[in-house]
C-alpha cells in the first residue's frame, strides 16, 4: 500500500466545455469526498485561474442533489478558462496550494491542460514539495494521444451525426428550391467531430455526400467540382466541413474573406474571419450558381444535453473515479486514459498516460480513416467511432414513393 | 350525412419543413386509408411541383412500417417546395387532378400555401368541378391567423429552448474568456421562435440575457447600451435574437452583411443571405472591445428530431387526421385549427377556419408578450408557450460554489 499524504485535493476543469466534463467532475467528487484521507475536497474556480486569484470552492458544501445533477448538466460547474501560465504564475499555483494544503491536483482538460498539470507537478517536485497530480482527459476534439479517444467526443460526434441526418433530410425535401447545405463543425486541426457526420449514413442517397477534414489539404476546385458531381447525381449536396480545412499554402478557408460591408465612404471594408461555411456558401453560389445555406451550430455542438452519448457519460464518470483512485494508489504524473477492450461487444477500461508525452502531443485521423479522394471517412473509421456515440441513432423512415401512371397531356418543364 | 364524392384524396407538404409536418401526413394518410371511399390515396411529389410535372405517389403501397415511422422523422418526406403559381399553372393542376379522378385535396403547410389551397378550391368551383379542399397547418414561425398555435412551433421553441440553456452554460463557463454568445433563430417578420429561447430561464443569471424580435425596430445603439449593462452585471451574456429584426428605416439588419434572396413569392428569405449574427457579432467586437462568438444552427432548428415536442407530435398528427374527417363530413374550403381549451391542464382541439381568411395573414406576437424595454418576452408570453414544448426541459444543476477563506498573500489581478 502507497504511503499517503495527508492534505486536500483540488479539482479544476479547463479549456472549451463538453455535454460530459461535469459528469468527469462528478466521478472525481463523489470518489474523493467517500475518502477520509482528503482533508478538504476543493474546487477551482475557472480551472487555473481559481488558483491564481485564490478561488477554492468547497465541494463538500454542495448538496447531494446538485452533484447528481452534474451528470447530465453540460459545460463546466466549476468554470472554465483558457490561460497561458507564465513562470511567476506557476509559482502563485503553488503558492496558494501550499497555504491549503493541497497535495492532490486532478486537473480535467486537454492536451493543454495536461501541459499545466505536468508544470506543476514539475514545479513541485523541483521545490520539495510533495504533491500528486493526475489528468482527466476531455475535449470534444477526440485529439488526445495516448488514450482510445476521449470524453466529450462521443456526445459530439452524436450530436454532429444527428443534426446532418437531420438537416440532410430537411435539404432533400428542400430540394427543388435548394441545391447545397453546408453544416460547419468545430476541429481546428483534428478531423474527428466532421467525421462523425457520417455515423447515421447507411446509402448513398443520405447525408452526408460531402465531408472535408483538416488532414487533407483543401482544394477549391476539387470541392467545386464534387458539389457539382454530387448535385448533378442527387439533385442536393449536404457537405460537412470542419472549421480547420486548409488550402495548399497553409492558410485557412475560414480566414480567407468575411462577408464585405461598405463603410461610410462607400469603401469596402471586410469583416473578421466568420469562418468556413459562409465562404463556401458564397463560393457555391458564386461559381455554380447553385441555391447554398449554412448551419453552424458553433457551442452548441459541444454542449448540447440532448444529444449526450450515454457511453460518453459513463466513461466521463468513470475517468473521473479513476483518477482520485490511482492518487490514492500513490501514482502522480498521469493522465487516466481509455482503452478499448476486445469484440465483439464494445468496452472500455482506464489506462495510464504520462502527462508530459500526452501534453502538447496531438492526435490527427489516420489515413485508414480518410477515404483516398479525401471527401469521406472510411468504413474504418465507423466501426472505430460508433460505440462512442451510445445508444442507436434516430431511424428516420424514407417513402418508397411508388409513382402512379401519369395520365394528363404532358406539361412543359420549366 | 352529407353525400360523398367518389374520387382520390391527393396530400402535399409544402414550404419550409418541420420536425413533426411527417406526423401531420401520417394522421392524414392513416385516417384516409381506412376509408373505403377514396377510390386512391395519393401524394404530390414536392408539393404543387408534384401535381404540376403529375408525380404522384401511391401512398397505399407504402408498408405500414414506413408510415408509422413518419412520426418521428423530420422534414417532409413526400418532398416540399416553395413554388408561386401563375394562373396557368392553377389550370394545370385542376387538370392533372381530373385526370386521376383527384375530388379531396389536403395541403399541409402555412400561408402561402392556404392561399395556394383556397385558390385551387376557387378554381374548381368556378370551372364546376366539384372537389373538396382542406388545409392543415404548419410552420415552426407560429405566425398563421386563427389557429393558438400552428403545428411545428412546439418542436422548433423546445429546440431554441434546450439550445439557449445548454450554449448560455457554455458561455457562462467560459466567461474569462468570452464575453457574448449571439444566438440566431429563424422568424422573418414574427419573433415567436427567439421568444421560446427564454422557455428554461428560471433566474436572471440564467441565459438568454437578452432576446431581440422583429416585432419591435431594433436599434444598434440600444442594444450596445443593453450588452455594456449585462455584461457589467454577469460578466457574460447570451443574446437570441431573430433573423427578421430590422432597423428604424425598415432595413434588415442581416441584410447588412451580406445579399439577401427572394424566394418565388417575393419574401426576402434572410437565411441565404449571412445573417444578422455574424453582423451583431462584430458590432459587439468593434464597438464594445468585447469577445463574442455566434452560433446559427439555421435548419437544424426546424428538423431536430431529437428536440421534437411530444405536445407537438401528437397535435401534428391530430390535425391531420380531422383534415380527413371533415372532408368526409363534406366540408371544404377550410384549414384546421387547434384550439386550446380552459386551465389548469392544458388541452387543445381542432376547429376550423376559412382558408382565405388564413391566407396571407400573419400573426405576430402581441404586445403583451413582449417587455417595454423591447429586449425580453414577458411572463404572459412563458405561460402561452410553455406547454407546447411537451415534455419538461432539462435541468440543469449549478454549484452553490461556496468559496474557503482565503490564505495566501494577495496576487494583483492583471
Amino acid at each position: 500500500m502507497a504511503r499517503r499524504l495527508k492534505g486536500a485535493l483540488v479539482v479544476g476543469q479547463s479549456g472549451g466545455p463538453t455535454a460530459v466534463i461535469n459528469a468527469s467532475l462528478a466521478g472525481v467528487v463523489d470518489a474523493a469526498l467517500q475518502q477520509a484521507e482528503f482533508d478538504a475536497v476543493l474546487g477551482l474556480w475557472h480551472g487555473i485561474e481559481g488558483a491564481l486569484k485564490e478561488e477554492l470552492v468547497d465541494l463538500s458544501q454542495e448538496d447531494s442533489q446538485t452533484l447528481q445533477g452534474l451528470v447530465g448538466t453540460p459545460a463546466a460547474a466549476l468554470g472554465s478558462c483558457r490561460h497561458k501560465l507564465t513562470s511567476a504564475e506557476y509559482e502563485r499555483i503553488l503558492e496558494v496550494f501550499k497555504a491549503h494544503g493541497v497535495r492532490y491536483f486532478v486537473y480535467i482538460g486537454g492536451n493543454d491542460s495536461m501541459d499545466t498539470a505536468y508544470q506543476v507537478a514539475k514545479l513541485a517536485a523541483e521545490t520539495g514539495y510533495e504533491m500528486q497530480v493526475m489528468g482527466v482527459p476531455k475535449t470534444i476534439d477526440n485529439d488526445l494521444a495516448l488514450t482510445d479517444h476521449t470524453p466529450g467526443y462521443g456526445s459530439a460526434a452524436r450530436y454532429v451525426a444527428i443534426s446532418t441526418m437531420d438537416a440532410g433530410r430537411d435539404l432533400a425535401a428542400m430540394k427543388t428550391f435548394e441545391d447545397v447545405c453546408i453544416l460547419e463543425t468545430m476541429g481546428r486541426h483534428a478531423g474527428w467531430l466532421a467525421a462523425a457526420s457520417v455515423l447515421g449514413k447507411r446509402d448513398e442517397v443520405d447525408p452526408p455526400h460531402l465531408v472535408y477534414l483538416p488532414e487533407r489539404t483543401f482544394s477549391e476546385e476539387q470541392f467545386l467540382e464534387d458539389v457539382r458531381r454530387v448535385h448533378r447525381a442527387l439533385g442536393h449536396v449536404m457537405v460537412v466541413v470542419s472549421e480547420g480545412i486548409r488550402d495548399a499554402d497553409g492558410q485557412l478557408i475560414g480566414a480567407k474573406t468575411g462577408p464585405v460591408q461598405t463603410d461610410a465612404f462607400g469603401h469596402v471594408t471586410v469583416a473578421m474571419g466568420l469562418g468556413v461555411a459562409p465562404y463556401l456558401q458564397n463560393l457555391v453560389t458564386r461559381e455554380l450558381g447553385l441555391k447554398a445555406r449554412f448551419n453552424r451550430p458553433g457551442t452548441l455542438q459541444r454542449s448540447c444535453s440532448i444529444a449526450a452519448s450515454q457511453v460518453d457519460l459513463e466513461e466521463a464518470y468513470m475517468v473521473g473515479r479513476a483518477a482520485v483512485e490511482h492518487l490514492l494508489a500513490g501514482e502522480s504524473g498521469f493522465m487516466v486514459t481509455l482503452e478499448r477492450l476486445g469484440s465483439p461487444q464494445y468496452r472500455c477500461t482506464t489506462g495510464l498516460a504520462r502527462l508530459e508525452q500526452v501534453a502538447n502531443a496531438e492526435k490527427l485521423m489516420p489515413a485508414e480513416f480518410i477515404n483516398e479522394e479525401g471527401n469521406m471517412p472510411s468504413r474504418a473509421f465507423v466501426e472505430y467511432a460508433l460505440p462512442l456515440v451510445g445508444g442507436p441513432l434516430p431511424e428516420h423512415v424514407r417513402l418508397k414513393g411508388a409513382l402512379v401512371a401519369k395520365r394528363a397531356p404532358a406539361w412543359p418543364e420549366r
